[in-house]
């Protein structure tokens, strides 16, 4: 694969999950891909930078999988394998893609995961803290030394059930990226706009809203901004989009040469058209065939959405 | 009301309904609102340039709606008042306004409407054929002379009930406008981008596809362009906001020197930024209180929205 990477990228740490995915799609089943949010944000940003993965895995995880995000330049050194199973969820789509429901979820390893950052992880510029319990997001970046930019994700299930927690790690990050359902739960209110100022208001000066196909949406002090998704005519697998949207947004950031105010919604961009390539295939299949010239040519197509004249 | 119009405006005609609507909103219940697809596509329409409406109405409807019309330089000598009672449509809006479910419909005078141009209407430049009966869509066409830009409306009813019609009406005019489930409806196929390829290949040059607060998309052989809804802090009440948007867009390009891709997608950002006025208010409420001043500003907001650097 052909990289795109200024020696003087900033380390980026990539806290998260790896999994197995059972996923009933359209197209037909698919059993035992490799997924979690780790994993395709560890593939979505090595396309711009080198990557620091924390994560576990079970002892039926297999070494291909690792040794493909190692061939990415992907430090798999904080990824601890561990005695069992991997963490395994199923889920069944609609026939339209649209909506997706849980069939099973088996934390397995994952239920004891406590991060450990390797002694030369400990000075990443750039963290994505994925979504993880928000008392080991904090443990992640208590192993810290002073990173430059924190970004956290987070999910209903630790909105509902760890609030005190997750407003804790809220007061200390620098952003935050959560799909609209999420924002509406963690603001306690149906609109938009409302909710994203309440959440502005929480600590982080940005908020990153994920609104599947209607798009990405950016919210700072400064305003307010708009990724279109990039509309494909050919969708397999939805799974791990919001991963690759924010590891794709991450690594374009730690490759930056300022991240302001433009660096930010030109991210958002590149995250829209890395998640696209992968839901063209299933599971991580098409997002790793992505070359940078075909990055481009679709970045180009995106950006033309947003040009009137 | 201040005016903005080009002494060299297009002559814009507008067919469709006019209704009285009983709504219950989350803020509450509101009855004998008029509204009416014609109603709210002229007031929008109206911002820009002159209108020449076509619609029925029974005996029960208001004077004022129509003085009101006129004072915006809305010509409603095609306003057919008929013996009986007007068009009526109940609905109620879920509490966050994302969907709606009609609780009554009562076609009344407007299941005999026989649209009738009169004579002064016949040579208007550009034509919005809104969302009545496919052969009565033809019979208003039938009535014009070589009218330059010709835009239709249309809804579920007809895609299923009077497909053959349709693709007749679809065959004769320059682009149609629909919501995405409609677009897809008609297509016979879940895909956006594919449906939208479908359209464009049964007539219209031009396909604009409206999906509320996910905004709007148009597309044509030259690409593609997406406007984003304005995210309002205040939502009151979606109905109407589509025909404001398609009311806007049409009085915008009436308006306009030249019609090119450039108007075209300027003129998406204008209807999403009318439509939004619409959704602040009950009815046409806060549609016809809007100023010029308030659009231009709303208008840069939107416009920033879609600003990467």
């Amino acid at each position: 694969m052909a990289t795109d990477k200024r020696p003087s990228s900033d380390s980026l740490l990539i806290v998260g999950s790896m999994a197995f995915d059972d996923l009933d799609l359209p197209s037909g089943p698919a059993r035992n891909v490799v997924g979690g949010s780790a994993t395709y944000a560890s593939v979505a940003a090595s396309l711009y930078t080198p990557v620091r993965v924390v994560a576990v895995v079970g002892d039926d995880f297999p070494e291909s999988a690792l040794k493909m995000l190692q061939g990415r330049s992907v430090d798999t050194g904080g990824v601890e394998r561990t005695t069992g199973k991997t963490f395994r969820w199923a889920g069944r789509y609609s026939p339209n893609l649209a909506s997706r429901e849980t069939l099973d979820t088996q934390l397995n390893v994952f239920a004891d995961f406590r991060p450990k950052l390797p002694e030369h992880y400990r000075d990443s510029k750039i963290v994505l803290l994925g979504n993880i319990h928000p008392a080991l997001q904090l443990e992640v970046l208590a192993q810290t030394k002073s990173p430059k930019l924190v970004v956290a994700d987070t999910m209903n299930f630790w909105i509902s059930g760890e609030r005190r927690t997750l407003l804790e790690v809220l007061s200390r990050v620098d952003a935050l990226v959560v799909n609209d359902e999420e924002l509406r739960q963690l603001a306690e209110d149906h609109n938009l706009k409302r909710s994203a100022k309440a959440v502005l208001s929480m600590g982080p000066k940005l908020l990153v809203v994920k609104r599947g196909d209607a798009g990405a949406m950016l919210f700072d002090a400064t305003g307010t901004f708009f990724a279109p998704a990039f509309p494909l005519e050919t969708e397999l697998d939805p799974t791990g989009a919001g991963d690759t949207f924010a590891g794709a947004v991450l690594g374009f950031l730690a490759r930056a040469e300022k991240i302001d105010h433009g660096t930010w919604r030109q991210a958002l961009l590149v995250g829209a058209t890395v998640a696209s390539f992968c839901v063209e295939g299933v599971g991580t299949g098409a997002l790793v065939a992505v070359t940078h010239q075909k990055l481009a040519a679709r970045l180009r197509e995106l950006t033309d959405l947003l040009t009137v004249g």
